[in-house]
């Protein structure tokens, strides 16, 4: 047998899946908590509210300039995590694994996971690996589902939304999209660009102290636009943002340009938008742009008590509506 | 746009994929703590140990006689949490859909989900959904993560099992492996065999006060020689088990005699291995018998203080070691 790439025997419950887990599963991963030879992880007693968000990655290439599968896997929940106001604590991890695939490349992800998940302070307390044929993968697919929790009097959510409140960015928008997109190396560009994936929570806990403080998400598959949309639907208040007030970084902007796309609808994976009172938009600010991941923050518009839509205040003094995602401009991005 | 069969549009985060999680998931799904536009659930107070596992599953075919990679991926993973001696709660789930899966199928699939949520009593409190191209899936896989609590004074594991204990099966061995088997039509054999897939709740509480209970498990992937095996290596002593004694259809013995397969290795999704203090197994075993699922239940064989293997005691009075799983007789099997 091959073993520098999987085979179907990784998958099949036997001597060969535990020897991988064991290798490289276990031993990347260990924390005290993690044990291959359960069928249930037992937790600490936790003091909070609990909260539990899930999310799958399919993202293609598997690593590109920031970051990895593995890595986006931590960020992606732990965020969904941070932006509801939560402090993430443990992770499960899902792996669909193609066969053929090189364990060497697997290794690499699962040390890029164990970083991020060290960087977060999150362990990973449970796991389970499938392989499936060759030809009915994409290499590796990874689902993380994440465990937290937040203090009990936490008013945050799409219901707390009012007319008049500020609309704020944590930094440039579509790092990651282009980032991946160029990795693809498809389209003949190349950049120094890096995906902004991280762990947004240094910029949530930043917040979460501001009693104005209404909504967080972070911008992922569809973008900064797509959460507008969401708003939108679920207040019922239009959106307005001003064009010149969003953050996007000058490469991102020119590829952009080249490619027809929108840099709103780009992914962001370690950024998050806020919806805070009015009063307390330049508070808020002023805590992120302390922060180094929070330098480029800013205030981009407001939420008004017009028809429900995204309205976009173009540079030139113009109004343009900006209409919801139909076709996926950059498929395969998280 | 096609809207029979799902496009990468239904996953890129925009207007088509919020209309298939609103249409199909959320709505057959539907529970007071599922909400489709939040980023993590918040859950009630739960009261014990928490308990959490997770599991893929990647089944092929995706429906098949009792069951479908739905319902199997409510079982798989509440059942992993009742051997665990918990109780499970709650439910993540991600689906990963290949670009061109049928609409009503899926429909049918998360139907077939959403009734042994129910039968379970466990509530799906998140998702998540993502579109992978033509030709990069295998139609469905799906991954689930189980929140459960037990009583915190629980003592189950391997590091209990001790010389003398009893081995205990629930019901016969390899319905499930050869149910999926003949439902691939690959061999030209055709049977009324249905897989045992089902929640072991019922069973796992049956003997949960008992207080001689080692440690239980569900033999799915590799079957009950495979657990049978990872005992060997925990607690490093030998498994004796009477081969006429090991409950199997006649028709799933048949289907392994034509085709070469070893029912002691074939998965399992709806039966519990028990190791038990050997003066209370018979009463375990009368507990079991006592329940629509354990009818079939039998005393299988002991723990000895051997050399750590396991050892098959045939009908003829002989001995067969039985080694590990190594090939994969049945693969894609859960």
């Amino acid at each position: 047998m091959d073993d520098t790439h999987i085979s179907l025997a990784h998958g099949n419950g036997g001597r060969y899946m535990r020897e991988l887990i064991e290798a490289l599963f276990a031993r990347h991963l260990a924390n005290p908590l993690l044990r291959v030879n359960v069928d249930a992880a037992s937790l600490p007693a936790l003091q909070g509210e609990l909260m539990v968000t899930t999310d799958g990655f399919t993202v293609q290439p598997l690593e590109f300039p920031g970051g990895s599968i593995g890595s986006l896997a931590v960020h992606g929940t732990v965020n969904d995590l941070a932006v509801s106001g939560a402090t993430p604590h443990y992770l499960t991890l899902n792996a669909f694994i193609e066969e053929g695939f090189e364990i060497a490349q697997l290794e690499r992800i699962i040390i890029s996971l164990a970083h991020a998940a060290r960087d977060a302070n999150v362990a990973v307390v449970a796991g389970d690996t499938k392989v499936v044929r060759r030809g009915e993968g994409g290499g590796l697919y990874l689902a993380t589902t994440g465990i937290g929790v937040r203090p009990g009097n936490l008013r945050l959510g799409l219901e707390h939304i009012c007319a008049g409140d500020a609309v704020l960015v944590s930094g440039p928008v579509g790092d990651h999209g282009i980032a991946v997109m160029l990795a693809r190396e498809q389209f003949g560009l190349y950049g120094e660009l890096q995906s902004d994936a991280t762990s947004v929570l240094p910029l949530t806990q930043a917040l979460l102290p501001l009693s104005g403080l209404r909504f967080m998400r972070d911008p992922t598959r569809g973008g900064l636009a797509t959460v507008m949309h969401e708003i939108c639907h679920a207040t019922e208040l239009q959106v307005r943002l001003k064009q010149t007030a969003i953050p996007v970084r000058d490469e991102v902007l020119s590829v952009c340009e080249i490619l027809g796309y929108d840099p709103m609808f780009l992914a962001c994976e370690g950024r998050v938008l806020a919806i805070i009172e009015a009063a307390q938009a330049n508070h808020a600010l002023a805590r992120w742009q302390a922060l180094p991941q929070g330098v480029d923050a800013a205030i981009i518009g407001h939420i008004s008590a017009g028809r429900a839509q995204l309205v976009l205040e173009t540079e030139l003094g113009g109004e343009r509506i900006v209409q919801e995602l139909e076709d996926d401009p950059l498929p395969r991005i998280c």
